[in-house]
């Protein structure tokens, strides 16, 4: 019997320019969806678990396009509410070389950002669930779904399931200070805290000491002192650390550090050719919760939900693609690329 | 010396899947730009008129290609304050045979729609200008456009600038009440009234008889009345209503009748195949405008208008990309369609 | 409580050269799935009802792909069991004018066509389902499927599941005498019987008199005959049958009939600019088991499934991606194809 | 042993937006390769004739691919001459509706148009040939080439090779008088002479009384008139018209007339819905060689030239891609354009 | 007088989804053709050679597609049997970084998988041929291939024809046992052996000590001993073995040994970005054996062949699209990549 | 107030296959225009300053087309001269790893390159003019440009308007001593040189020592020569050189050098991943020119200059679209290609 995820936040259209256009040569749009939790969920159902993504979307077409979405790899949809008038979007220029990624949003107004308490029943959600997954995004969408969080918390610690949230800071939607004070009260009630090398730094003021994010060195002390300080404040189980270092849009080398309390158990480290390096975090997110279940080894659970990353970067669009075997199959060591025929 | 023409309203990005697809099976959008006083001025500008087009755009790069899409058909940008956050979006689906067009708004909030009243200096938009054409979509894009609106008609009155407003009364922006009394107020200052089969209704309660817009059929007698009622309650100079035939998805037929308050003239009418049928109405007032400022006889006027018009419907996107020398080529005779080497 | 029914079938990759595009010109082909089945739960499940496809497809990623086509939308794809090598496939060149639609078939040793009995559980797939829908391409698929068809007709019948079947006869497939024999046999377990004008005489030599379809005219007293004998040699309760008049391949006329063993019912009869026409014997299939579901008067069941079918030409693919109200729209009278903002 | 048919022309890159975008919309052009001794040439090819094209082409890779489409289709390039500098090149914007198909060449200066009298070798090019064919494209390109278009005919004359020619009169390459006198001068040789509705009054100011091409009125007797004044002038064996009613660019009529020096034989008229009209009249002249060389009847002759002519309409670019099958098959009368499965 | 060769073997349609797109994603699949034979084929034709490929077709319009895909790079295609009913099909989805490319295969039941002896006329095949080549593939469809193989060598070397054989081993076509039995047979009559860095160890049990294929790292002295082996066991004059080192699916390093007996030459080592892996070996051996032919030194030799293969890693296709100009240009050592204007 | 350059010279249209689609694979061509000094001018504008487009293009739409693609983004075509016959065309097939992109001129006979010097009103079109720039391509294009050259750098001199040239050596145009001849007599009257590693050797006979460019290694000390040897030579104040190291098609290294005529002033170096080469020397150019006329310091300039054609090659096409904040960023020392949302 597979085990059962709930994951909340905001699915979006994402229209992408193709290959390396920039957004004032388009006249095309690669039309995919995505956002934090939907591509955790999405990473999930293609592992074998029964996840299911909560949200709430507009009853028209693009609204069901974005059900759709999720329907088509098997993410359980019956949970989402219909109604409001806006979904989410985002656009993203894919950056080469020097030349970075860009980002736009076009997310006030969402279905979901001005959703009320009452468009979703948490009992029934939650109904013989194992695991529930959100990100910072999710609360930064609006006072009213950042309550609506703090509540879907306090129920899911009711019913014992296990929580976890990747801090996923952005600006765009809120300030340092608000973060900071919302999110600490949320840490209350997670038990396994995901974050990327500048977040604890953005949301809690937690800085890994001598690493430069703009020239891609990272410092493995530094970062284990931000996983203990992390630990120290909150109740954490578990926190995972990715390590992104950036040497230009198209080359990255991507590992990461689980702390369980204990150990620090560090990943191999993959230099990697980029396709498509959003949604990344997700799916380490979606690996390290697989793996977590599966009740691997600390160092297993790390070694897959890198590997899983590491192939989402190789890989267009949001969602993460690829199966069970497949991330076992890089985890274990073959990441030749050999033609499999 | 070309005549100088000034339009005001939204441009909108419009998300078009390819061809025929439905918004369900779309995975690229093709990306163009329109909105109905914008459409108006590109044919204005492909005429060889000084057309400037003012709105509010964000400074982004979404806000800088709907910019560019202006400037490529050499239309005057340099009253467009840059400002806000959204650049608004129609989605458009095209119908097939029995299959209608849908169109899905996500334009709340746009930098237009949130503009102030200081944003546009009317004083130094009007200069040396001969000609000022908006549509009721403008004011129904909120109160405070709305103003703006009124404003600019009273500043153009001032400079003995010609007004037409061309109706258009969209009924997701607002309701028929609301349009009656704000369109009431704005069209006291109208010269040129332009009006589709089914606006004088909506708007005004001015109803064609025996005419159902469903089945096609129009009734010649049922728009003089209109088009003569219309000119009693307002001072417009003339009155244009365009006269669309829905056969099918595929196949409309289209003329128009234009009323100077004494003779009613109507218009040869084609049986088109349709490529793109978004921006026919903007495509019928661009031509009415540039034949009125070319001095033409009424019925020169009115067949220059729905030549124009007619060539329209078989272009892709919200844009009229035709030379005068084409739309002068049909008026005057030749629909053949037979290859120009 | 939304109705349950299950279609068991081949679903088929299928690969269209894009727009009218020859097969020797083709260097990209279109990759969408379909079958007569498949398309019928995929009618069903836009129609909100609770369909459930049941077929054999390879573990492979050609077969998770026609899986996921089924998720997408709604289909419930639990029952499908996975294994075998192939996914069938047909290659189809889209007509134009005088000039006709071609489909290759590549089909043979497909999973479902090496399918055998113990592949299926009927007992767990007929739990709480009210209906259950094939064509007459399954048993022509080989012996076994043949067999595994009669032996699901057997078990429906112990359950009281409503059985239809569509004659769909397929030359590529089987012989006019194989067809007649096998076809004869389940025949005896349908209740819902449903041909095009074709199908009868091919399946079993009845004819309907002074009809020639590669001209387009269709004998109303004809079909009635064609009905009637169709509904003395089985006890069906229903004989649907399509009237297709092809005057090219880009322009069809399309209604049906209905007879329910007292009176004939036909449609209205729809002027369509075809789109795609593959799968519109489907989607009339499709939209029949919804209406007569609905619990829909005959005149009304046979003016859905028509409606119904004549959308379906207007949409690229074999799935009919309507929802119920567009179809009850142009069933109650709107086919004038204008937009709907 | 099949026939062998000679063709001499140009074959020019032909660069055409996609579906129905205008010139300034396009970026992209679809690339394919046209010319009309090129096109019949492919024809001849896929009617299982030893068709061989003559032309000069660059050495570069544009010119490669030039050669390579022909080659495709099994047309024999082995008598191309390599050198010179400059495919010559077409842009083709394709009409819709009441707008006119556009063509712009850029094709001054290309391999051919400068090519020498020493670049073919005739008396190897024509070794066991049968049939001879140009079009008056061909001498048009200048002095020279018209210098060696009539070496070319004396040496067919020589060889007691039959030799047609398609009169095709393009204003844009030379006048009206240079055409007359040089075509007067070429027509000596020809023994088949193919003409549409405007070449004889263009090039020998012979005309159809009563017939006018922009309304697409034909007037048979007319017809009848051009055909014998044109086999009074010279000693043509067959004159074969096509007929062609523009009532729109995707709307035209399609017929043709042959006249063997004692009757008039006129073809069925197919209404055509078109998806490409360029090559249509090389189409006519391809199917009215093979037929004639296939030994058929006067009236079997133009039916099939104008069965396989009208099925060009449907396909994109400008090589007719049908076989005899098909032809024969729509000359027999089926039109009706019903799935072939 | 170029020199001819025959080839034999299968071509197949590919599947390939655009860019890095995963087969789950794909809604297009890019369609050209290829196989290890034709592959080789079309490498010689365009270096000048007079190269036919044998093989059987269906007669249908894929089966002439792949005719066409061949023809238009000027391989001989008239001694291609055409028959049967199943054009061979690989989907192909290209890797990128750690992710591998993935091949399914759905060759079963192919036209020449199911050829017979009779199908092909050795004797004049071979009239005039100065080379024969094919690959561990053919004899691995099937007995009858395997047998026609037998006895195609045994005619060739009746007639002196030079043979070559690229070993290929395909797990999914036979067991490596199967492979040994038949290739050890089949190999007594081959002159030049091609293999890759795998082959002669899953063919002949032959391995290479100290080379893991997946670090990518290769030992010369390992592959000497290899070629010794195969030179031992067989009576070949040329022993030519590729050396693959897979960094990741976008990196690899490229060399070659040749061994004539008595030296062992390897050539430069090429570190390329790869665009399209498939036929990489196949155009090898295309260099190979066009150098041996033009009888350059054995240095010469396998610096052609590798510079050949090294340019098909960055072109899209199974077919090597390349001069011997640029081939010849890479060998002389400008890997540069400068623009050519 | 913008400061006003004028740039002179051809605006081609740019044919490119798609990805790395070689010329006899392509069967669409992206569309695009560009040429030295339209993308100059381009540049220019993106950098908000007021840039002056002149050349001569035909009237017809292709002519518009080039005229659209630079009002797009700002640039002013008031000063192109209307008319001619021929836009130039270039085909570019883009390269990878160890194979080179190509380029294929179509440019003979353009309206520019035919155009006289009645054409243009230079007195008109300098006015209030601070920058004149050009290339060594246009007075490649015939005599008569080349006088039209002479005579505007004359008539700007007179003015008092800074003069920058770019050598941009074309071998295809002319010969080293033509090209020898007049550039030096126009060097007379520039300011500002720009070369390239091969072009003062290739027009002036000035080597950089111990430089191979086919390697891609270069030598400052051997640059700094060549600039003064070229300031020795001419009155220049300065001379900008880039320095490209080719490793391949996809990987080079980027650099330049300032020479004031006291101090070298050497940019950093970027690794660069290159998306289009073509246009990197125009868009340091724009870079050169903005840095100066912002009175940067001269290591401000370069870095500025270097930063800008750097982020060129991550960008299709020749227009470089960056704005002057990207440009400063990546020169302030971001490379990291991070997302920027």
């Amino acid at each position: 019997m597979a085990k059962k995820v709930v994951t909340f936040g905001e699915v979006m259209l994402r229209l992408a320019p193709e290959g390396y256009t920039r957004f004032v040569q388009a006249d095309t749009f690669g039309a995919t969806y995505g956002g934090g939790e939907a591509n955790v969920a999405v990473s999930l159902a293609n592992y074998g678990l029964d996840a299911s993504f909560v949200t709430k979307l507009p009853k028209h077409e693009i609204g069901q396009a974005a059900v759709n979405s999720l329907r088509k790899f098997g993410v359980n949809t019956s949970h989402i509410t219909r109604g409001g008038e806006k979904v989410g979007i985002y656009f993203l220029e894919k950056g080469a070389s020097q030349r970075p990624s860009k980002v736009i949003y076009d997310r006030a107004g969402s279905a979901i950002a001005t959703a009320k308490s009452e468009d979703f029943n948490w009992d029934e959600i939650f109904q013989d669930v194992d695991w529930f997954h959100f990100t910072g995004i999710t609360p930064a969408l609006g006072d009213d779904v950042a309550d609506i969080c703090i509540e879907a918390c306090k129920k899911a610690k009711e019913k014992n399931i296990t929580i976890s949230c990747d801090l996923n800071y952005r600006n765009k939607l809120w300030s340092k200070e608000k973060a900071s004070k919302v999110m600490g009260e949320i840490c209350k009630y997670v038990d396994v805290c995901i974050a990327n090398e500048e977040d604890a730094s953005d949301v809690f003021g937690i800085k890994a000491k001598d690493t430069d994010v703009t020239t891609g060195e990272v410092n493995h002390e530094g970062y284990k002192e931000v996983a203990k300080e992390l630990m120290n404040r909150f109740s954490f189980t578990h926190v995972a650390i990715t390590l992104r270092e950036s040497i230009s849009a198209n080359d990255n080398n991507w590992s990461a550090m689980l702390y369980d309390g204990n150990d620090y158990f560090f990943s191999k480290k993959y230099a990697m050719r980029i396709v498509d390096r959003v949604g990344g975090g997700d799916s380490f997110g979606g690996g390290l919760i697989t793996a977590i279940l599966d009740e691997k080894s600390p160092q297993d659970v790390i070694e897959f939900a890198v590997a899983a990353s590491c192939l989402k970067h190789s890989i267009e669009g949001d969602y993460n693609m690829v199966s069970k075997d497949e991330v076992l199959k890089l985890a274990g060591g073959d990441g030749s690329g050999r033609v499999q025929r």
